[in-house]
């Protein structure tokens, strides 16, 4: 991993902020922490910075904003959604406070070291991120949503900040100023994104919940109406369509009416329609930035070792997002 | 009021935040503006810079970010705080999420309009004000909470947004770099503001809750230790203190006990004590940027009858902010 030393130093970065005087705060940091592994988007940051030029202070800077959004995005999502990943460790209220905390945290990096391009995504971002919010109350249970809502509300509230990644990665190294390639990486980071987010949602009915950690069901109970299902409606006969409805509109089943709707999405083509939908995604997004087979000479980019195994290592990120099993 | 015509375009600019193409951003969006009434902050903001200069289209953007910013934060506290204000509106989810927009509206505004200053002073006073959040957790039901970390908690968590309000409005005009005006009308902010909720908490023991909207002991119930109380028990008897204590940790009183802690607290001049000490900090506050008398020459600032009309408007808001009836 060509960006191994830098996301070490996103995360010394992230315990500096939790180094406060209000213990509270340090102590459900500490917790923020832990549970936080990935750095997928401080990872896609570095790694397009690094096809593009060399890495400096600034990419582990925005880097560290970028991942603190997520956290924040996050924390204050899963108070919104109830869901278990918290595992009751802080009350809601504090999830509030430190969602907060943490957007203001990202705001001061980028203020301090003058990101002010970085800044302009963030402002953006964190806009579409609420609006997907929002959206997803709008369409809740509502089993009409179309495809097109449904990857509208995916962009804004998930693959926008993976696009703000990729864009803010493409405008450092004095390349601020190129807007259409910073475009163009946005464009690989919000597709990317898409992609990592419809593999997400298949999760809520064929994941393994001792892998993912979460109940199969539990984003559907919630309201979320997702591929799978939106396109099992559309495909499905009548009849199915009357059943389909009928056991999605259920906030609680029994294993045997789980597996009836499993089984219902499944013979409707709900599920190969959306790995496939994932696939092609993720294969718009890699030809955003030019063929595998062109890897030494990405979009706009200078070349060297360092670039080529950066590239390698964001076809990797492609393919995790739509390969993984959690 | 010197600056009315700009309070009504802040007004306009918050109404335009709430016209998306989201219809449950735009509803919950008109409960928040139709809550929302005095504007203390943008008035402040624009009488600083009309002090200073000339209102031009700046100061209204500041002044409506700065507004989104302490109506994003009152939702989030009320959120928090689990209070009356919002008596059932919206959810606590959508209140995070309309919370976070408005955050977000607000960086917007300040990066479209290049205001790097108060983008720079948003970033810390969102910072300041997370941390007044965690420091109330932190004390939350500890008698032993002193003046000085009461006051630094009402610092962090309300004035120090009024302080970025008048430090972004003595920044406008092009003096952005005059640092030590800044900061001095800053710290002029920030007086007015803990003078203002050292009054508001007064109110928690003696408003009229017909005129307050809230209930007395709505706070201390919460766990907020607050100057009145802090006096009491400092200047009471061994035999009083135990007894306030006693009666101050009950988080429901009788109208027998609530009278008995409340007749406590004025005989062991908590309450007195409380007044004396916004008058004196309301004070400060007006030492800072120069005397009544000397209104004609503010501190560094270009004079003419709007300045000074702007001034004794400026006068009228510090005695607003501690003769308030609620």
């Amino acid at each position: 991993m060509p960006v191994r030393r830098e996301l070490e130093q996103v995360q010394a970065r992230l315990r500096d902020a939790f180094r406060t005087s209000i213990p509270i705060l340090n102590q459900v940091g500490g917790h923020v922490l832990a549970t936080r592994g990935k750095k997928f988007r401080p990872t896609l940051l570095l790694l397009v910075a690094r096809l593009r030029g060399q890495l400096d202070r600034d990419a582990v800077e925005a880097a560290t904003a970028i991942e603190m959004v997520h956290a924040a995005a996050l924390i204050h999502d899963d108070s919104v959604d109830r869901s278990e990943l918290r595992r009751g460790l802080w009350s809601d209220e504090m999830a509030i406070i430190m969602g907060d905390y943490l957007y203001a945290q990202a705001m001061t990096i980028l203020v301090e070291h003058h990101l002010d391009v970085a800044m302009g995504v963030l402002a953006r971002v964190v806009t579409e991120m609420s609006c997907g919010e929002a959206l997803e109350f709008q369409y809740a249970y509502d089993l009409d949503v179309t495809e097109e809502q449904y990857e509208e509300l995916v962009r804004a509230k998930t693959a926008s900040l993976i696009g703000a990644a990729t864009e803010i990665g493409a405008g450092l190294n004095g390349s601020a100023r190129h807007r259409a390639v910073r475009e163009r990486y946005r464009a690989f980071g919000e597709r990317v994104g898409v992609a990592f987010q419809i593999v997400d949602d298949l999760f809520d009915y064929l994941g393994d919940p001792e892998v993912t950690g979460k109940p199969v069901g539990y984003d559907l109970a919630e309201g979320k109406v997702t591929l799978p299902l939106i396109a099992a409606l559309r495909e499905a006969s009548e009849a199915d369509r009357r059943r389909l409805k009928t056991l999605a509109l259920r906030k609680r089943w029994s294993p045997a009416h789980w597996s009836q709707l499993r089984a219902l999405i499944e013979r409707c083509g709900g599920f190969d329609y959306a790995r496939a939908r994932a696939a092609a995604v993720a294969l718009e997004a890699r030809a955003l930035i030019g063929d595998r087979a062109s890897a030494s000479a990405p979009v706009g980019a200078p070349g060297g070792a360092g670039a080529r195994a950066a590239r390698r290592a964001l076809d990797r990120a492609v393919d995790y997002a739509v390969q993984r099993d959690h």
